[in-house]
């Protein structure tokens, strides 16, 4: 029976949501592998929205939930409605949506606030010992949430951010865009993407590594 | 040295924009192969806005190229300013950005008006008779402007779509979602996609093989 694998999306577009790129590949990914996906969100408005071709900020509000739904073409859950007992796995797409949006670590690094149904999946699912995927700067997520059990992540190799990792209790690992970072006992699995990526093309490939393992241990 | 490929988006998510999966796995494919990807947009707002999580419209106003470069994270330019000089092809994801803001096909089938300049690069890159892909909806938008040059072109299978494009003088050829229908006199291009993919991967093996062949023409 196919592997149901949770996607959480943070938004749309990589400045003040999900990077679009991991998250497409993400989905490629999982379903060249035959699992089954189920994309989810957090129903909250977006910390801020970004004109993406300026990089200035626009005087608007977006949610979370109904920006995330562009990149799922409107097949996403509301993350609140989603337990680890309905997934064999979950996979953090990066983009600064994983730390503006489902937790404040761009701005608060390791003391950053987490969603609170962020929170809970990602400690269900550890405590379950599901496979958890951390993509992008969503180790830095997974470490706030889970830095005192001293699970394993890279974030590529950033010494600012590694640090503020370091601080949670996780213990950051370098890596390159192409590989990922297995933390096997604790069925942790991350990969830098677009922390480090030149293109898409390499993200593509730790991203694909990323899954394989992924649903191996699922 | 690298060709380039221009990649014509219409905003951000399939209900009001450029296809975001259709976008990404293009922009995957032409960098696998070694392209040189330039995105571009025009610079118009939105015909509308959709809620994606519920296909209701919004009462907002987004610019179509400011949107799109969520999908290009931040590297696009505005359509005005890129010619066929500039190109070795172009290519063109679907979404209904294609159908409602570069033209109006949605609405007005074979008698869409096209945005002028999104009609000026068509033109000049089938004079130069450089390659041109399009993808799910998009040969609409390459018949309405090209028709009575007699391109081929396919939307897989859509009886009603077909007609419309049948009436531009174009012609319409069924295939499936992955597969291409070529038109190698006219380099022109098509792949179903979302027209008729059910997931992604699918979606995906049509557009690697239209890549395959706008490079190979290029």
């Amino acid at each position: 029976m196919a592997k149901k694998i949770g996607v959480v999306l943070s938004g749309c577009g990589v400045f003040d949501g999900a990077e679009i790129h991991e998250s497409v590949l993400t989905l490629l990914s999982l379903e060249k592998r035959g699992a089954r996906v189920v994309c989810m969100a957090p129903n909250v408005d977006q910390h801020h929205v970004i004109n993406h071709l300026t990089g200035k900020e626009m005087p608007e509000k977006r949610n979370v939930l109904v920006e995330s739904a562009r990149i799922a073409r409107g097949e996403i859950e509301d993350i609140a409605t989603v337990t680890a007992n309905d997934l064999d796995a979950v996979v953090f797409p990066g983009g600064f949506g994983a730390a503006k949006n489902l937790c404040t670590f761009a701005f608060d690094g390791p003391n950053a606030t987490v969603h609170p149904e962020v929170e809970r999946l990602l400690k269900e699912m550890f405590a379950a010992r599901k496979p958890i995927g951390l993509v992008c700067i969503a180790p830095a997520l997974g470490a706030r949430v889970l830095g005192e059990n001293g699970i394993e992540v890279t974030i590529g190799n950033d010494a600012d951010t590694a640090a503020g990792i370091n601080k949670t209790g996780a213990r950051h690992v370098n890596c390159a865009v192409t590989e990922t970072h297995e933390d096997p006992a604790r069925k942790i699995i991350s990969t830098p993407a677009y922390m480090l990526g030149r293109n898409i093309a390499e993200v593509g490939t730790g991203i694909d590594k990323l899954v394989d393992t992924l649903l191996e241990w699922a």
